[in-house]
């Protein structure tokens, strides 16, 4: 305690953008829980297929959300 | 919010269909909360290896679903 | 399987709005996977407390939401 | 998309560390995917009951992990 | 890890029993994982509303799950 | 209901492992719930890939956990 669970696209993050998601967010955690609870703290990424995450009953791609990030979404 | 998880066994139902259940499945809650929340109702289609679901301790596998869905199982 | 999670904020919907939410989202899912799989076709509400679901790092509390259905949002 | 889901047992935090949470892992999260992904990256905060939520097969209460905060656990 | 949620309809079980299902499952695991993993074997309860968890489309209750116990659901 | 999610590491238990876990775990439910509800007690085995779950900040790996199993960890 805490979990935490960071759903993501299948093929938008790098893998050294997923460990610095979970440095990142543990440092967050720890930051207001206390150094105590850091070795209870676990965050992990759980990724779901490009097409099967719908937003308004359309698919999002990992395509379409690299063009959001480029502000050409 | 709404987020909507539909869990399925992987290999039962074709691309086509996972599509169909996100719009199905987005518009009857639209019917139910109001077009204005369309755009942050979220579905997701999370899908888990065929045979690591058990029911009443026994591995269900796509292909008895599919027989069960014919009414062989 | 299937196994839906439907997810909302407490207080934004009524006991027969979200009873109606599992009729209607069942029915979706036994269109498109035939009418054997209805009995095993679970769907569950998960109501997380007002305040506690953040977009883009603000609470969304069931009074916003409302606002949002409304169009004064 | 990400979707960001924060467990914790009942009565260890604080409704102001609870939003403090929400904040800083939304802003972690943004720092690594960019701004244009702030409005649809979501972070909720998920309560277990305390002594719901055990490790090693024993319950953690709320006042146990508090002890584990203040280095008395 | 390993990490167990077990969910059930509150109201069905005593916390006596939520407190043996921790102990039990936690012990069925580690029988398979070996005893140094014991430490880090997470099992949690999760409780849904009695009446928000649908089979079929029709709401389950805590009243009808203890019918379904007793064999005259 | 009850429903059983058992999240592991990739890479660390065999498909023979996971069938017993699924087996053990469902008779210890049935154990305290009663064998009426066996056929609605559904326990599923949810992987995530080695390195996409952190304990303290550092990524686990399924080599890790092999390590702490025999005790090199």
């Amino acid at each position: 305690m805490p979990l935490v669970d960071i759903h993501l696209i299948k093929g938008v993050f790098s893998d050294q953008q997923k460990r610095q998601m979970i440095e990142k967010v543990t440092d967050s955690l720890v930051s207001i829980e206390g150094e105590a609870l850091r070795g209870v703290t676990w965050v992990r990424i759980l990724e779901v297929a490009s097409g099967d995450w719908g937003i308004g009953g359309r698919p999002m791609t990992a395509e379409a959300v690299r063009h959001l990030q480029q502000g050409t979404g």
